[in-house]
């Protein structure tokens, strides 16, 4: 669902440093050294796991990926075609061939898929809209009609509409705030809102509650066409008639089959009925290109959009409403189709209870050869390695589970159903789940929950990037003290780890990390190569071989990533879940949230003062006037001290929790094969549950995480430590405080777990 | 030369703010209080001014201002023509009927014309640029081609190239770092540079000193074409065959005539050979409009142009070189001129030799509605008003001069030329110099030397503004409250005075303020509206009276604004030159050249670490490569203790001067009637000259004030202490040092006369 570009973060990187040791930041990548520790393994299970994971590294192969990618990109294979339940059971095949035990898992979930859709100007000229992706020639792929969904919305209502065109730029809260300014209203009208800025559904879901009748998302040039760089197919960027399609079902409330909240949506699943759907979107809605975009905007009346609205088309870009009346029909077959998620199951010699979960959605919106298939290759590789490690006699210590999920472009509905179907079992089980999704040239990107930012590091360290021979660590590094602030570069040159990003949604983790409690991570590279055809047709093996990773030397190096970890993860003695990274990084947030309401505070009295001092009155034109806003009640103080006693508890128990591991791992690290190590590794996996409220957050049980959520009003971007954040936000003062106070509740039993973890470590240690 | 919109700059707001008093920020504006104090004035004599005041504020009459546009725009005036001189001789006759003594003052002046203009793609395809601007339907000044000069870049040298076309953007020294970042280089090439980020004359100079053959300039609609607004006729902004006009005479080196630099071009002035002109161009050099340029930027190859550096044309804009090849042709008729330019006097009655100089050039680059007509019309209201009042029976103490001058377009000819005439005058006798040039719709703009900050404020006060009915100076504050930071809001909230602007270039002002050594001020109003076309044909009187001033009540606050400065200055009894503000504001500059010198040191440390350590290399992309600069010596610690005690002397001897002020107005201010405070005034007229050395600045002896310049390398845009910012600017530190000592001279040579001029008011105070 997300492609390498629109993920690629680098995490953020304010705040108090946390100053444990400088890395030189010169000089040749060391030989892999088969002696360097290991959190969580004794010296000798350190060196065994070196061993193997250089035979690991050693056998993922560009040129099969560069196969597979061929094989399964050959046709179009969203959700319900055949070729998506064919590239599945291919998928099948592939796994077993690797000896690995695997099946394919089914569910039956709500999938609309588009029966009409007309756009049509139809005053003060008349121009109707193409609506289609035309082929490219020499691109075989971008001709293949049969089963090529055209561009459209999943999860938009039926509607039939004609109103006024408003442009919205972003269609995000804050650009309604200015269209206020500008006395425009969308009471009644269609809006059109370019991509970006937020995830797609949110614009639709502002849109009506501002009380637009119909809702256009198109492309601007600016953001993924010309500007950026040539188009397809002379460059990787968006041609004029390419059009972006995705879900817009309101994710932000739940994932998944929406007849099926919360449980799997197995055969026999009690499911919602249509009408009772909350999460599809209040008004229609649908993708156009620029080229469909262009005539449209260039009939608009009105204010002329402040600069940073503009996009790149040739035209003075208008607010509206008026002249321009569009006229926007989608109806929709509102049918059920079957998934086909493929699981394929290695058995952990020891701990066969302790789960590794790995996962890449299959299907894709049309090609989809980035996304999400540059991942899916990786996965692969992966699996065929781990094939070959256990017929040379590698027995990993834990359970490996490989999910090529199906139905992730819809509504993450593959992961989703499996996650909840098998919810309890997680819960019992589960380690981690890592994810990965597109993939491009460039960076690591690394997102997840923060017990991991440690562990990910040290992965980052003993993999080579394909251009530099650095390692990508030190690739990672460099990129953030090239972009990086003073204080940031200061912080990237002497903390310990690189900061991994927080996790929102927008692929398959979502569900493991924020309705179960699986600490999870998000892996990709990236950075390097633009790309303008996420979600159209133009996503394909042609465009994947021309502008992105053309050798496949970044799918090798993702898949030795990616392996890697679940390696070192499924074999370590001792859990190497670090809470000292995760204590100061909710510290940090909770300092954030102290900052924010501040800033809403002094912001809201500003512009009071401002109101009444007549400020806004006396910098109208009256040749283009603007409206002073409304003055808004003065927030009360919040009580922030619930939370910062459970940073500070989750602190000392971290310290303790370390000084525990440092103990326990002294000398040759003998201590770590006792029995006792066993059960608390089985305490511990359940340490990222701990910080769940089984409440949920407001107005959205189904996300129980009380740290990481997608936001109400971003969708794809995360909001950390939600409840309060957006509270606060959204000025809901009383809700903000009691919101603290379920954080610091979460964080406390997160100490207390932790804590009990160190004591235990300790015994063992003695 | 300077637009409206162009100029319209709020003052820089940064730094310690002075708190004196709380200004309340809402009400009505007050009614005019004849009773209110006025700096300079006993309790009398305010009042009396202040009646005279009011009644000149009833006088100028917008319809009047109308006629005087469409008479004075009504064919092209350029330097050399019939129409110019036409012009000069309506406005004397004008100045005449108001009862003034007046004259014309001519000067015989170098001015090229254009004889051939050529610009070519050659390769990979042939396209032929129009360069013409075609006349639009409805718009009668647009067709008249008689006199209409085209498109052409005055004091551009004779070239004729053929080369690779490189794109700089806007052609600053920082865009060529970038470029070499890239691994572009302009070595033989003819470089495109966009309008703006500096004035036009620095780009062909950067250009040549990095190696290009020529240079075009061209304007980017996202600066001022259709990203902007609607263009012109439908809306305010450059058609796609508008170009822009304009000299490149590096008037940063000297302005005026380039064959007579510091001496007036009498008829027997001595002259340079053509040969001997330092400040021509050293490559040639064409402005074009985009409708010519896009063919050129859309056949180049080359890397794509960072984001910041693309425009709003529906390309991808590329660096170059190659493969676009284009040949350019120019050459100009060398011949000389005759400039008018038109001088009225009006006698003062008690002080004479006290000048209060008032000027707004009346040339044009075509019809120039807008610049400069809008603010000459203004100046012949004052003139008007003031034979109204002279026939009423008001007597100004001091002589008042007002000037329209000639040939301000090309090289600022015109002001320079009678400047550099009349210096001895001027030195001995010029109180003020005040200026304006294109005027719009709006807020009040002020830049000028900063012992008038007070001053102008006062004005600003009593001005009424059209639109709002509030003061002038209220609006002024509003703006600044609404765009500010937190802590630029907090100043402007609770300081005296509204910071004004210090004074560059890019008008008649120069040759008064930097080169002679007369306090001076730049006003205007602007800011609502926006305009594309600047220099160009547009630039008429169908334009203006659709898109700017329309009803011309801006036109009359500008008259009301400048003539009540004018009377106000003319009537003082004690001059109302502020010199805390000065010093307060020549601190705030020290500050910052100290933080700028730790800027540049930290910089080229971190650059130098960043080179060392390979984050260059580790983030190139092959596919893309990227070049490290070269590692810079790091800068010695400069010894700024001059220039602090230069300012501590100059604030002890303003707040000492302020008290005596005080003093000598206590009670009814009879004190200020005594003799001595005429010979204090006669002092006083040189506290600006004592900021100036008779040695210039490095490199350009001709600028000798040492508090402001325009910038070696933007041009118009002002570099407040020049010598010592720019030798920081450019690492040449051992100057920078050398500096310091002579800013600190001249600010101790300020505080000596300032401290003497506070002692003899104690004196006259008893």
């Amino acid at each position: 669902m997300v492609s390498g570009r629109s993920l690629w973060v680098i995490a953020a990187l304010c705040g108090a440093p946390l100053l444990v040791a400088a890395h030189p930041t010169s000089g040749p990548v060391p030989a892999p050294d088969d002696n360097a520790p290991l959190a969580g393994y004794s010296a000798d299970a350190a060196r065994v796991e070196r061993q193997w994971e250089a035979q690991f590294q050693a056998i993922p192969e560009p040129q099969r990926m560069r196969q597979a990618l061929q094989r399964l990109s050959a046709r179009p294979h969203n959700v319900g075609t055949p070729y998506d339940r064919d590239n599945a059971e291919w998928i099948l095949a592939q796994f077993k061939s690797y000896g690995l035990d695997a099946h394919i898992e089914n569910f039956d979930v709500l999938y609309p898929t588009p029966r009409e859709r007309v756009v049509e100007l139809v005053a003060p000229t008349r121009f109707v809209a193409k609506l289609r992706e035309p082929p490219v020639p020499g691109d075989p792929t971008s001709s293949i009609l049969q089963d090529q969904l055209p561009p459209y919305n999943a999860y938009s209502i039926d509607g039939d509409v004609t109103a006024p065109l408003v442009y919205v730029n972003y269609g995000v809260p804050a650009d309604y705030a200015k269209l206020a300014r500008h006395g425009v209203s969308v009471k009644g009208a269609i809006v059109i809102a370019r991509y970006g800025g937020s995830w797609r559904g949110i614009k639709p879901k502002v849109a009506a509650q501002h009380g637009a009748v119909g809702c256009l998302i198109y492309s601007d040039p600016k953001d993924d066409g010309y500007a950026v760089d040539e188009v397809f197919p002379k460059g990787p960027m968006r041609p004029r008639d390419g059009a972006q399609r995705g879900s817009v079902m309101e994710m932000e409330v739940y994932p998944g089959d929406p007849l099926t909240p919360g449980v799997g949506a197995t055969k026999d699943a009690k499911r919602l009925a249509l009408s009772e759907v909350k999460t599809l979107t209040k008004i229609p809605v649908l993708p156009i290109s620029y080229g469909d975009a262009e005539p449209l905007l260039a009939a608009m009346g009105g204010p002329v959009a402040p600069a940073a609205w503009r996009g790149a088309l040739p035209i003075t870009y208008h607010l509206g409403a008026g002249p321009a009346r569009v006229h926007l029909r989608v109806q929709s077959n509102w049918g059920m189709k079957t998934l086909y998620d493929v699981i394929a199951r290695i058995p952990g010699a020891e701990q066969p209870d302790e789960w590794i979960v790995r996962g890449n959605h299959h299907d894709a919106w049309v090609e989809g050869a980035e996304d999400p298939l540059s991942g899916q290759i990786a996965l692969l590789e992966e699996a065929r390695a781990f094939g070959a490690l256990l017929a040379k006699g590698w027995k990993p210590r834990r359970t490996i589970i490989y999910c090529a999920w199906d139905g992730e472009e819809p509504a993450l509905l593959g992961s989703t159903e499996w996650a909840e179907t098998h919810e309890q079992e997680l819960k019992d089980h589960a380690v981690a789940y890592i994810n990965t999704d597109g993939n491009s040239r460039g960076y690591l990107r690394a997102e997840g929950s923060h017990t991991l930012e440690a562990f990910l590091n040290g992965v980052a360290r003993d993999i080579t990037d394909p251009e530099t021979q650095q390692s990508v660590w030190k690739r990672w590094q460099a990129r953030q003290i090239a972009t990086g602030s003073t204080g940031e570069r200061t912080e990237v040159r002497t903390r310990a780890n690189l900061r991994i990003g927080a996790l929102g949604s927008g692929s398959d983790y979502s569900p493991f990390l924020q309705h179960v409690g699986v600490a999870s991570a998000n892996l990709g590279y990236g950075g390097e190569d633009e790309s303008g055809i996420y979600h159209s047709v133009y996503d394909d093996f042609y465009w994947y071989t021309h502008f992105a990773d053309t050798s496949f030397v970044y799918g090798r190096a993702l898949a030795q990533t990616v392996g890697t970890a679940v390696m070192r993860l499924a074999d370590a003695q001792l859990l190497p879940y670090d809470y000292v990274g995760l204590a100061e990084t909710v510290s940090r947030y909770a300092a954030q949230l102290d900052t924010l309401a501040k800033h809403e505070a002094d912001s809201i009295a500003e512009l009071n003062r401002e109101v009444r001092d007549g400020v806004f009155a006396e910098t109208s034109d009256p040749r283009r006037p603007t409206y002073a806003p409304d003055t808004i009640a003065l927030p009360p103080h919040l009580n922030f001290a619930p939370l910062q006693n459970g940073v500070d508890a989750l602190t000392r128990a971290a310290a303790a929790y370390t000084q525990a591991v440092t103990a326990v791992s002294a000398g040759t690290g003998a201590a770590l094969a006792k029995p006792e190590i066993a059960s608390i590794n089985g305490r511990l996996l359940h340490s990222e549950q701990a910080l769940l409220s089984p409440a949920g957050l407001p107005n959205r049980p189904w996300y129980r995480h009380l740290i990481y959520a997608p936001g109400f009003y971003t969708g794809y971007g995360v909001k950390t430590i939600p409840g309060v954040r957006e509270a606060i936000e959204q000025h809901e003062w009383a809700q903000a405080d009691s919101q603290i106070v379920r954080v610091g509740a979460v964080l406390q039993t997160e100490a207390g777990l932790v804590a009990e973890a160190a004591k235990n470590l300790n015994a063992a240690a003695r």
